[in-house]
């Protein structure tokens, strides 16, 4: 455990009655009860201690050796005396410290709009992490498995020798000049054409979903987004105030018919999109069906935001091309990011728009957080040059297509009738649906215990709704253990659909089928 | 010049009367001239790209050789050919694309808000930058030439050796656990007590700023700030909206006489300050002002937002501990970061609010970008645990003292009567204030070409104000330029006082003293 460099200040009042030792010790067991010295951190030599303090140095070896036999701390023969590790702590921490001012009358309304669909949202996934021998579908992320770790640290390498000082440096708000030359090339594969100047850099699709709240919603303003769909989406747009605007997927995607009623009853801000490899379900929209899509926004004049998932992890046949590609009216706005293809611990994404939005993005990234760090970009711009993009994307294709097979065999075999599930045709995961009177909520816990995890599918609906869904993320999955996983999951369902059902009594509200 | 990995997408129409050859080469001429294909890249091989399009290989290779004889890309024998670099095109690239939708209609309030503040403080540094043998004391950051660069390049080696693909995932929201626990007790040695739980990681202490505004502002609040102030602190709080409250500074920082007034008059929603090394000024208010401000702000019940430069940074004597050191009354947030001690480039810094806030703050940030690369954050860590922030802070602030001592000796040598400046006690630079009737940044253009440059003042004013004052930093300029440059500067100045005063009859606010 490591040291930490600075010293502990210790105020000690020498008018006070109480002794000097006492003073000592009880600022010190504050400290480490509070958590704020934690274990492994060394105290100051106690010479040393005593010096700055002006007082005797028997008085701080008293204290030391206090706190000692209580366990808070342990003396090492010619090291010193180090905070103890938790274990040996004898009491709790005490977390009810005053807080100062009623913050919770002086948030925002934003914060709490956020906060209030947080709560709907709370990730049940925190719950199932430390379960031993738990199969896991719940992840929803890259498998770190795969990383090209060693190859992307010989980049980082590479970029901090060549330029290193002008990479630790504040840098262009846009993004690190090369990076957004490269992205424009790259896009073209397929086949979107964008100038550098018309791409921003961003700290992954979560800013740039963020930075486009920002500029273009006001509160009450409407969003169009397809349902289910990625729900911290939902929470952004929500926190910004807007009014969500579900459109039902069909069993290919967004529904066109649906969507055309919604853009013309309500005229929205914006409609949001992943036209490929679709979170939750995996679904992507025929070339077709993109087609129809864009006629629709262009005739209603509504800004299309398409999130789009790199058709680099697509499985089967190619992938029809990004919107964006046929964006002749310029209504896309697209995002990209590293997080699916590359590494999600880089926080490296962009955005692609006309030039008079993304001047707007780029003022709104300025004021959020100046930009995004140079090292980072550049690494992963050499990385891509060093045409190590595509050779780990071929791999990660490969190995999430043959979890994706396994999975939909697996749950063919396994699922009593009644269930179903989208075929992902890209991406991460799929989404189950369950006979409607079964809540997948309070079906989680009896999974866990009987050792698989998956998503509760309501977090991906707008206003409710999704109840007796639930997503399976293969992506992170180890193949031989995903039929395994199949088999107690099934038999978790199978148990309850036998249960006479207790909530049927409950209104529930019809959700489209996905 | 580095090569794309991808190929470049060309659509031929084989219905259509244009040539092949043709219709090939205005597609890669369009694509070069908009700067979609950066000079270097390499086209693809005629072969490849005959074969991908179904077409006679002369009839590319007759394409490639337009292009190469209108000097739009160059053939290397037994490489390819490349898009060739800017000076050989012909021609500038066209710049009014039709931009689509009439987005200025669809900009949110506050981006609109942003956009007019924006545009009042457009940085005139841009244009400074590229002058030959300029000195420039308009940085306002750390001096790139004093890096540990090499240092931080092993920590960031260490680190993904250690832990690389976890810290390549996504990672907790608050932050890399093992950072928060490191800075609870980094910020003891300020006298500050924070648990790990009380400190949320941000991406610099601008999302700090912005995360803060998001939690607690709603259009039309208003917000205490001093006057002069960071200027993009100023923007951010607009953008949300919020009502500014100038507090103007006296010789020793914020006055506490106008923060009263102002607190009893309006009841703002908040007070932002740097009581540490402000910016502009360089000015730390003293332990007696810190108390004053303290108890003015109890009583009031206003929280503090504190923009804490690092003490490390300071000149001279030890420098008061920070407010939130003595916030008994638990209303201050406290903003960190690792900019200005260590790398800008790293956009890593941190908060400390009461856990209630912190919560919200911590929501506020998922929904922002998720959270910050664990991977920035674990070698910032191991940076700081193999003591080496300590060495490069002494290192810095003997080296900033001493430019700042020249630079004052060379003020107070060489500036004409009529010219007062802040004597900077931390941080990175000093606010002039000319006679009323000059204008700073009038001025500008006629310094760059004399070769020096600086920061007019009105950006850091709310509401005007501050035209005839200007920044000096001198972190970033070498300590054997600085009195050439300010005899330029004086040079300058002394010019403009000799001429009739143009602006005499202009009305201008009288703009309190720094």
């Amino acid at each position: 455990m490591a040291q930490t460099e600075d010293p502990v200040e210790i105020r000690i009042d020498r008018a006070s009655p109480v002794p000097l030792t006492k003073q000592i010790r009880s600022r010190l067991e504050r400290l480490i009860r509070e958590g704020i010295l934690a274990p492994g951190v060394k105290l100051p030599a106690g010479r040393e201690l005593a010096r700055d303090l002006g007082v005797n140095r028997a008085t701080v070896s008293l204290a030391y050796e206090e706190l000692v036999s209580e366990g808070l701390a342990r003396a090492h023969v010619g090291q010193g005396t180090f905070v103890a590790a938790p274990e040996e702590k004898s009491q709790a921490l005490p977390s009810n410290l005053p807080s100062g001012l009623d913050w919770s009358s002086l948030f925002s309304k934003g914060s709490q709009l956020a906060d209030a669909d947080g709560r709907r949202r709370a990730p049940s996934s925190q719950a199932v992490r430390s379960v031993p021998g738990l199969i896991s579908f719940a992840g929803g992320m890259p498998d770190s498995g795969l990383f090209p770790t060693e190859a992307f640290r010989r980049a980082l390498n590479r970029v901090i020798r060549a330029e290193g000082p002008e990479l630790l440096q504040y840098s262009p708000v846009g993004g690190y000049p090369p990076l957004r030359q490269f992205l424009a090339g790259h896009l073209l594969r397929f086949g979107v054409e964008a100038r550098p100047e018309e791409i921003l850099i961003v700290n992954g699709s979560q800013q740039g979903l963020d930075l486009i709240a920002r500029v273009l919603l006001d509160p009450g303003d409407s969003v169009a987004i397809e349902e289910p769909s990625y729900s911290r989406a939902i929470q952004v747009f929500r926190a910004f105030g807007a009014q969500l605007l579900p459109v039902p997927l069909g069993n290919e995607g967004l529904r066109l018919d649906a969507l055309e009623r919604v853009l013309g009853r309500h005229a929205p801000k914006l409609l949001y999109c992943q036209p490929t490899a679709h979170n939750p379900t995996g679904l992507t929209l025929s070339a077709e069906a993109r087609r129809g899509l864009l006629a629709l926004a262009a005739r209603h004049r509504v800004p299309v935001v398409e999130d789009g998932f790199d058709g680099g992890l697509s499985f089967g046949d190619r992938q029809p091309a990004p919107l964006k590609a046929a964006d002749a009216s310029r209504l896309v706005i697209y995002i990209g990011t590293f997080s699916k293809i590359l590494f999600p611990g880089l926080r490296l994404g962009w955005l692609v728009a006309p030039r008079p939005l993304l001047e707007r993005l780029e003022m709104a990234k300025q004021l959020s957080d100046i930009h995004t760090s140079p090292l980072i970009q550049a690494a992963a711009l050499h990385f891509c040059q060093r045409r190590l993009l595509g050779r780990h994307l071929s791999r990660c294709a490969a190995e999430y297509g043959r979890r994706r097979t396994i999975l939909l065999r697996s749950l063919a075999r396994r699922m009593p009738k009644g269930v179903t599930w989208t075929e992902a045709q890209g991406g991460f995961s799929s989404l189950v649906r369950l006979p409607e009177r079964i809540d997948a909520e309070a079906l989680l816990p009896g999974a866990v215990e009987r050792g698989v995890a998956f998503t509760p599918g309501s977090v991906f609906f707008v206003n409710g709704g999704g109840e007796s869904t639930f997503r399976l993320s293969f992506s992170s999955t180890p193949a031989l253990r995903i039929d395994e996983g199949i088999r107690r999951l099934a038999e978790v369902i199978r148990q309850a659909m036998s249960r006479p059902s207790p909530r049927q009594d409950v209104e529930r509200s019809t959700v489209p089928l996905v």
